[in-house]
């Protein structure tokens, strides 16, 4: 039987311990190919680079895999880059992107390039996976996380996912036997606080430093961020809409106002 | 009566056609601070500035308003340094984004950084709109924007808008006279194709750039792009959760598969 093809990426670099430990997990299940940013690339979100030309260079730092290239631009550039430079066209069974050094629960996910890779190769038919560990050290211990990973990897793998879906998951920093299980649930409605650090460099010029606070008023058993703090993996399936049905509906209204309220034109064509 | 505090700010940099013509029509309506990057910043997503530290200089470009910076951050940058160390908590009754030289209806919310910043608003609980006309060139016409722009800046500072959400209008590339109205619908299901031009540096290296072709299979008239098709302006209420809720409830057996049927743990809590 043809095994899968398994493409792998990340936002904190080819190098970090994470991306070391999903190719150890992937190449278990399949052939894997990793395109991945050449330098930590994290909070890129969704960035795609169109000013400036984008590099792309093989490298031999992955034992037993089928390729690995080292690339210039931000996540998606790496997944774009590897389905049309790389791959050109090879179908792939899963991308699975990370293990990122850090939490990407809840609001996360709109800042992360991790999460962001994952979500454009949804974007382009792939069964997905962003994986994240809470613990944004350098030197994490990613040896707890393995089982699980491999876990969800085949589960993905065997069961399909939605078109145009992936999943967000993030491990809890426990030993393995105190992880309690998964919990599929939805994104935490939290957000970021800002506290800026300023500074004064040598020429008496300031600048500053972005830091912020995570602040999480939604409490609810079925988010992720109940999950990770009562010891189970979190997955949330996500996807690319960002419609607001609800409000949609609410502000249908608006078609009349806006047009013909102001005398602006009121040959509004009925539908 | 107390005039709005109103925030202006933008991907395309602080110099472009666009934000010239938002800074004209909210000074009609408002005090009006500008934040906005000191380059152009097309296609950066949310992405956020970590790992570097972020200029912001007092400029004076625009007459009639408050204040207005340049800020050597991403557009999520200048939102959170607006708030934050210009405005210091001040409230802001309304945050108004571009406008964007060029489309980003459909997929485009995902990549955009016009978008994104407005998101980013919507987050910090402000009202926030991205505009955008479907016009690429530096030296697009804005002056047909301008009465629509103003009809919805103001419907919005009247009506409010839900709690966490931010408004995605796309405007068609038509004479005033020929845009037949509003239309409050969904997000088209569309995506990119990329294709890749390669080339070669003076030194022999190969390098990328990234370009593509915007394809749209889903021509349902409740869709942004069918009302840009047909022009209307398009207005998508957007928000920042990406949780898929469909996959969510067919995915909930994985809980069970992924730890009990691999025989890793058995010993699930059950609630």
């Amino acid at each position: 039987m043809k095994k899968p093809l398994i493409l792998v990426t990340n936002d904190d670099g080819i190098t970090a311990y994470g991306i070391r430990t999903l190719v150890e997990v992937a190449k278990t299940l399949g052939d894997v190919v990793v395109v991945a940013p050449d330098a930590p690339q994290s909070g890129m979100g969704h960035a795609i680079t169109i000013a400036n030309p984008i590099r792309l260079h093989p490298v031999d730092v992955f034992e037993g895999i089928e390729a690995s290239y080292e690339c210039s631009g931000t996540p998606v550039d790496c997944v774009k880059l590897a389905q049309n430079v790389v791959l050109k066209g090879r179908k792939v069974d899963l991308c699975v992107s990370g293990i990122n050094h850090g939490s990407n629960a809840s609001i996360n996910i709109i800042y992360s390039g991790t999460l962001s890779a994952a979500m454009e190769a949804s974007l382009e038919g792939i069964p997905s996976i962003g994986f994240s560990l809470l613990d944004y050290s350098h030197s994490a211990d990613f040896e707890p996380c393995k089982p699980f990973v491999k876990e969800i990897m085949q589960y993905v793998l065997e069961q399909g996912m939605e078109h145009g879906s992936l999943l967000n998951v993030n491990i809890p920093r426990l030993p393995a036997d105190d992880i309690k299980g998964v919990k599929v649930c939805r994104q935490a409605d939290a957000r970021w606080v800002e506290e800026f650090v300023e500074a004064t460099d040598p020429r008496g010029q300031k600048y500053y430093w972005l830091t912020g606070r995570f602040v999480n008023e939604d409490h609810e058993p079925d988010t992720d961020i109940w999950a990770l703090d009562n010891g189970y993996i979190s997955v949330v399936p996500s996807m690319h809409d960002l419609t607001n049905y609800e409000a949609l509906k609410a502000m249908k209204e608006m078609e009349e106002i806006v047009v013909e309220g102001r005398g602006m034109r009121v040959d509004l064509e009925t539908e």
